[in-house]
């Protein structure tokens, strides 16, 4: 299992009428720490769309369990469990302070910039299999 | 189960960088059809909230067969299979025309202006119990 | 002077704490509306793009004068006062039936893929001045 | 002349299939330095609404110079120039590195939660002269 953290504080712009974050937008803030994990291992997402890899997502669910509200500072915590095949899991936990606020998953597949699957990249996959090789 | 169809285009602010629309998006795309459906059925969901009953997503999944573009017309159904309790589940189906793109779900409570988990109000309850026990 | 109208239906992800609509909300709505602006004189945005030609907002502008509510049915008209040229100014005004709630514009370039100003194409300066020419 | 810096990475959500950020996109960025700004000089604006003041958007503005992209690290300014009275414009700066890439305001009223027009408290207009009055 591998884990890192993003910081995000939350903008009037997420909340709605009902005074709280619409739903919707936390899957804004999965990929913001999603983005930041890669960033954080060395493996840029940027560059994987330079070299002609997309990531999309195929599969997105999240469990709300208390609301969050504007100007809240909350922790982001993308936790890889299992080394990446050809369809990628990447869960998430979103907390302020010690609460938690929401749990969820994204899958991720591979493709080319014409739409069709294929392999993700064997130095993606042998860096992501060294991180959670190295944590218990 | 009870069936309802909306009609969405889709918004270049939708789109992302992939050139097709941003995952998060659908989940808007599913109130929509929902806030329609509780339209057709009579049971407007504005005249709930003046009524003192909010209706959180306590969770929501999606999972995404081919991507939906710009400008495409979609038709998104929603879909309720049982009748409600304390939660509600509801389905929903976005398609461009014959071609099924996403497949989702959210489930709902019902909170009162004070966020503390409330019954759904019996009129409420009775419509949806109405329009499931006629249809097949 | 040549106007055409759209209808908006306003979305709960669009409302904000305020129980109102978020102010940058209503420059996706302009954009709905200039789009099918487009669609009615049969210049199609998609099709620009497919020809190679983008349309960038270089400059938006909106005032604001009463707020718009969840699930307010929406009129949105588009204005074009003068012909386009390097440069095209386009107009608007979102209407809840007779009362006027903002009035906006945005400013438009024509780009290539690679980002270099280019000239409008011709067939869409001559529909353009054709449409202007009609009206009043 | 008052000015404070946010910065702000651009998210992949913000972008769109033009492949660059959505031009209604820079009016979040404006409310979250707007709101650090607010913060920085001890203006909390979340407790202004609790004191039952709401600083709703009467009119907005942006010129786009350059565009953002993806991943972007980009400074946004706040400047205030002239003291609050009724209405108080806030001006914006967006700037990836030295390159600035857009240039906007905003126009803010107070209302209460009734959404009567008010003066602004006393003791926010009184930090922003004093603010105000101690910067060249």
């Amino acid at each position: 299992m591998f884990t890192t953290s993003s910081e995000i504080q939350v903008r009037y712009k997420e909340t709605d009428m009902m005074g709280v974050v619409y739903h919707g937008n936390y899957f804004t803030w999965f990929e913001v720490a999603r983005v930041n994990m890669l960033d954080e291992i060395g493996l840029s997402y940027v560059d994987l769309e330079k070299k002609g890899y997309i990531m999309p997502v195929l599969e997105c669910h999240a469990e709300f369990l208390s609301p969050a509200r504007f100007h809240d500072k909350l922790t982001v915590k993308v936790i890889i469990k299992t080394p990446p095949r050809a369809r990628t899991r990447i869960d998430y936990e979103v907390f302020c302070g010690e609460k938690l606020l929401c749990r969820g998953y994204t899958v991720h597949g591979f493709i080319n910039a014409q739409g069709t699957p294929i392999r993700p990249p064997q130095y993606f996959l042998d860096r992501l299999n060294e991180i959670l090789g190295k944590q218990p």
